[in-house]
């Protein structure tokens, strides 16, 4: 059904239909404000806006796996404090050409991410737009302490879950930068790109046992996103070059772009995060139950030192740094 | 300075130093999620997304008039349904040509309001867009009992807060479809339109001593958001034209449309609400303490006799009902 005919009160009662509720939802979607628990009496909040033509481009990116992504890169977020995920508000911006269907299949994503996350669509907005617009608020429940991106001391060793540079490698494959990829490799590279999985339990776990002392997700590039510890915590990073988590399909396909993206690639949403050497036996631990491989890639050292990246020989490499700024050139 | 020179994180924390913190606030603006406390236990949530060229054009709305309006929109959510507002994320769109100090005009507004409501700004997220972008969640602490949209019954009053029109009046100046308007009258008429006052202390009074047994935000239009009402609680209303507040302003300038602006003109970002017959004397008090005009316009009926408009002489006005739908046409 087109939009024109549905309504704007047709679709929300329509995302109403669809979507389940829970116990900590005193009002949901259909009034004026969500009315929502939060048992340990604080939460955690977090939003992000994804506009076509800047963040996805609908030519190669799929209304469900859209949805999908709109919510995982939020929970990463959240991952990132070491909290549990609980509520979602999502607004849409909506092109008048679309129809019903495209719109259930946005909800089909979103929702069935919400499902596996435990977290319930309480309320939003919905408007028509030019070109597509989605804006998410996640709130979630804390951990006694939340993790920070400061706190990291001289001396913490460095890990990262999972593996760096997929995601901006299923960027480039889609762009039709990549020539070398194909078959099983490519197909692993695009859902990187697509469906990313949020490091929840990890993170929870991390909080839980106060095993990190700083914590970032990598959304912007692993050294960006390096760079917002170090500067939060004060302090300085050596990175291992040859210890970068790279997945099979990555090493397949990468060819000389390889160091760049597994350093600069944006959007892995893998956790980044710090702790002392004599919890490395736990944290090695952690990964079975997470399901996610862990990486030591490297150790904090003073600030004056820097960001390094070392080569196998322990050598500096010269570093193109440049990570992801929406507003520079 | 341009955008492309401060860059993201630059504009990130020129956010960050002129916005004040609270005690509330345990983690604000700088991290991967916002840590807030909830006094209550719970908190109502609510988003509003705002497209240039769909809610706004800049050709005649500055930039300090959209800040406010942006944060206005939804503290008028919030005292609908009687809540106290606390914190707020903000995600913008910014065009690539806009300069820090456009970006500061735009916080100027934001900020004053927020202050006044006493509201903290603790995150939201930054990009940029092809056009200007606005994504506001709110969150605040609510009432014991906040007040639904559902809850009217046939019998009760129904009251509206403020005057009806002005804003929909000072839309249609701008558009230069008004050529009556000018002088004080016109100024008034641009001021409802640019920056609404939200009936904050209105709603927490009705929510706190249960004089409302229904609430809503007049923001697409009288009539749709007293539908709303109606369906929600099962109930029909009869609303008295000759009781609707209109301002002098208004009166002055409406010409033919004065009917159809004060029912169907949208924006008016008052408070729409049921009450029993005998609270009448404790609502006519209300007005003085909450710097606000309350009238009765009408009271509600059984649900088959539905949404009537009797004019001076108590004859039903035959309705051009229209409201906002924003996917119809």
């Amino acid at each position: 059904m087109k939009l024109s005919r549905l309504g704007e009160f047709g679709l929300i009662e329509e995302i109403r239909r669809t979507t389940s509720t829970s116990r900590g939802v005193r009002i949901g979607i259909g009034d004026d404000c969500a009315w929502v628990n939060h048992p340990a009496g604080s939460s955690l909040i977090t939003a992000d806006l994804l506009i076509e033509g800047v963040h996805f481009d609908l030519k190669w990116t799929s209304l469900d796996a859209l949805g999908h992504k709109s919510l995982a890169v939020n929970l990463s977020d959240i991952a990132a404090m070491g909290g549990v995920p609980a509520y979602a508000l999502l607004s849409l911006g909506i092109p008048g050409n679309f129809n019903s269907k495209q719109i259930a299949a946005f909800y089909r994503g979103f929702n069935r991410l919400a499902r596996r996350s435990g977290v319930v669509l309480i309320g939003g907005d919905t408007n028509i737009a030019k070109s597509l617009i989605v804006s998410v608020c996640l709130i979630g429940h804390p951990p006694v302490w939340p993790v920070r991106r400061r706190g990291a001391k001289v001396g913490d060793d460095i890990y990262v879950t999972g593996t760096l540079g997929d995601s901006a490698l299923g960027l480039a494959l889609l762009r039709k930068q990549l020539p070398g990829a194909k078959g099983n490799a490519a197909a692993q590279l695009l859902a990187r790109h697509h469906r990313p999985t949020p490091r929840l339990i990890a993170g929870t776990f991390l909080a839980r046992h106060n095993l990190a002392t700083a914590m970032i997700d990598v959304s912007d590039g692993l050294l960006q996103d390096l760079g917002h510890i170090c500067r939060a915590s004060g302090t300085g990073a050596t990175i291992e070059h040859e210890r970068l988590p790279l997945s099979r399909a990555f090493r397949e396909s990468s060819g000389k772009a390889r160091t760049d993206l597994a350093l600069n690639g944006g959007e892995d949403y893998e956790l980044l995060f710090c702790a002392r050497p004599r919890h490395r036996k736990r944290i090695e631990k952690l990964s079975a139950p997470a399901d996610v491989r862990i990486s030591r890639i490297g150790h904090c050292v003073s600030a004056a030192q820097g960001i390094t990246v070392l080569d196998s020989a322990g050598k500096p490499l010269s570093l193109h740094f440049k990570g992801h700024d929406h507003f520079r050139k």
